[in-house]
């Protein structure tokens, strides 16, 4: 299994439309396209939808060494709406800690305008996950 | 058109399972059954999906006054997996300032215990929504 | 050596003008009078002296039970000015958890007002804190 | 006055060390020499001077523009614990809304190893601040 494989078992994200784009150790990006199924009330793309996005790029960066990670808190700020077009997250852990890694996020539009940034915290267990080490 | 109209066309968060239980001036709480299609790729509901819940208890209560509100930025914390049964997210306005109203969510379990906690701030804009007014 | 003892040995906080009024296993209670000294350019208590305090409480609420507890995150939201009189913060173990607890702290001027709100998530580490144990 | 006149006036960060090294439209950078006077119980640099030390970085940041900016929210990340040395803040206001501006803080020890991350939001009210304009 490679970590690719891993995270397609991400039902909901995989349902809100995310892709995994890139991921390598402590880094990786994701996308969603934006259809009228992400909209709110307000008709744009819901902050749990780009909350999903970014947790998920978040996810894949932190497990990316192989051992499993989990979110325990997360900080987000919205600065655009965005009604259509490909949303991107780019993940970076910032702080590579044994067991309470942080990751910073930015959630970029398809002219590339930051509308979203992200800060995560997460735990590790000494658990090791069933996916290929990668580079 | 009712609040209760007004949030049904939040397409997102219907999509998710997401039911508004009662709504008042400055209080909301909802409601979303955890099924699989929730689960992240560790099988437990997914972030993004208890943050959605939460957000749209926030948007609830802090449109509750008929004018409109958006989510600037948010906090979440998350405390237990869950994988089955009903989640309730509880929403309470805690500052309730004509621009930028701040709420807090307490998410809770069928057993009713704390499953993750949530802080949002909003920003109010000189717009009145479509609905008519409660109580 | 007290809970009170080990928490005189925090200058940073005690120069601030912090008192803790009142701890038990999982809760804390503090003070701090504001004066000039804790004024803004902008003449009113500023944000680093309210974290303080709030920090402060987490502190003692996070560490009551003998273990030592640092804190990792913490999210702050500002609701008031104020530029004199005693502010009070209330600390809340919503989640004890043997590594990763969280807290909720309100913070409240001499009327009772809410004028901050504060949530933080702390570190437990394998080291027993050198003070009696408290009830 | 200048801008570095008005923030000599915040009397709380400058007791606690805080010197304004650099600001610019949209950025600043200060500076905080950890003394013992900013020690906690556990004998590091206490959090309520890192983030007051951050906290000032936004401030001068987000008030570069000459409208007076005060904030609403911010989200603090502790990596590394500290008890000597000059600590520096870099604030980059990430996003330049006219009403809620948000700005990221990379806080850094003298080996230039990321020792915290702070992220800020701030409200912008109709008020000219008494300082000439910066370039």
């Amino acid at each position: 299994m490679t970590i690719n494989d891993f995270f397609d078992k991400d039902k909901f994200a995989l349902n809100a439309g995310v892709k995994l784009l890139e991921v390598r150790k402590g880094y990786a990006r994701a996308s969603m396209e934006i259809t009228p199924m992400h909209f709110n009330a307000g008709g744009v793309c819901q902050g749990g939808a780009i909350f999903t996005l970014a947790d998920f790029a978040f996810a894949a960066a932190t497990n990316s060494h192989g051992q499993l990670t989990f979110s325990i808190t997360s900080n987000i700020n919205f600065f655009k709406s965005e009604s259509e077009g490909t949303l991107y997250a780019e993940a970076k852990e910032v702080f590579c800690h044994k067991r309470i890694p942080n990751c910073e996020v930015h959630i970029t539009n398809k002219e590339g305008e930051l509308i979203a940034s992200f800060t995560g915290t997460g735990y590790r267990k000494d658990i090791q996950l069933p996916f290929k080490s990668i580079e």
